[in-house]
């Protein structure tokens, strides 16, 4: 399941970076291409935007027809493309993503956690990235929560606050229904019911979230699924 | 330059999701649809992708011709697609984001910094996270750094390490060229050339990341350029 989130345990993708005339209908010309190649693309994304042009971004399955020379010079002969250039794709840069919310203080302490953990996994090979952001109140963390089921290669989500319950709670159903598993610190509030695990100190969690999505941990969340720490 | 990395100085955008067929041609046919109602795509992304079906991510510029029930209610009826739904855009929910890199203890402290930080100015109604991976090597630390400019929403990076050169600061200036903000603790290696600025405590480098992106900071980093600290 982790590994589907990355890239589907396909083949590594070819990565494209175009940059072409921003204006309605641009993505639509760019896809036309593609898909007369029978190319089938697996990540898009626009990463740069300027006065009068974008950068976008595509990841592409490998597939044997394709001809991955013959489709960037029908891209480049495009008008309304400036320039085409290979990159490595991010699931090789950047990873797995493991989302820490909450507030400052506790996401901070989760995070050295998280990193000096990810450090460790990284250096045999792995890719995890911990990325945060610190908010206040409950419309605001729901809204976080949720938005972690459709960023790109996001497996895990660390709620890491001092009391989250309500519509936070809800929001963690609904991504743990996708896929996301789900820590949280102990703290007030209906989030500790709703998680995978519950850890009380935060460096603890941190490091737990990084075990529980490592492939070179023997870390079994579905073994500590409603224990807690 | 800051704000253009984020929507453009451009309206809230409409967002939405769409759960369709994976296989070639399911973007293109998406993207006619949205074409034909005039409407400029700002943002898309492949959120999950399953075994045969994947959602699709689009924010869409706001214009007055483009009516959204309409256009939700026409792809919604194209065959390709399961459902369609309205989000928050990740402008809203995550904003601006700052990329941490480098070796876990020094990755761990910047994020304290940051953190704390970006609360401060979350609070005020700001949205800026802060992201990080921790990485070995050369080449991992200059794929990283070159990625940053094109990972949606990335306005600043921060360079936490020991010692970076060689090709790191051959990427520090590319990504400037781009109009990312770089900053680095101070280290051995010629990256601390090629940096913004330059902050020996973690803590502090971090929290100075966070001011240079922040509208609610008066901090300008045209005034910081080239400063040890």
């Amino acid at each position: 399941m982790v590994e589907d989130a990355i890239h589907g345990g396909r083949p590594a993708p070819l990565a494209l970076m175009v940059r072409a005339t921003d204006e309605p209908g641009s993505l639509h010309t760019l896809t036309r291409v593609i898909f007369e190649h029978g190319a089938n693309i697996t990540y898009v994304d626009i990463a740069e935007r300027r006065e009068d042009s974008s950068t976008i971004y595509f990841e592409l399955e490998e597939h044997p027809t394709v001809d991955a020379e013959v489709l960037i010079g029908d891209i480049q002969a495009l008008s309304i493309v400036r320039s085409v250039e290979q990159a490595p794709s991010f699931a090789k840069v950047y990873g797995k993503r493991i989302i820490v919310v909450g507030g400052g203080a506790q996401v901070g302490q989760v995070v050295v956690g998280a990193v000096a953990e990810a450090d460790r996994h990284n250096i045999r090979g792995e890719r995890i990235s911990v990325d945060t952001i610190p908010l206040v109140g409950e419309e605001n963390l729901a809204a976080a929560a949720r938005a972690v089921a459709r960023l790109p290669r996001a497996v895990a989500l660390v709620l890491a606050g001092a009391m989250m319950g309500g519509d936070v709670a809800r929001a963690v159903y609904e991504v743990r229904e996708k896929g996301i598993i789900v820590l949280s610190l102990n703290m007030p509030g209906s989030v500790t019911k709703a998680a995978d695990l519950v850890v009380s100190d935060p460096v603890q969690c941190g490091v737990m979230a990084v075990m529980a999505v490592a492939e070179s941990a023997r870390f079994d969340i579905n073994r500590q699924r409603g224990r807690h720490y």
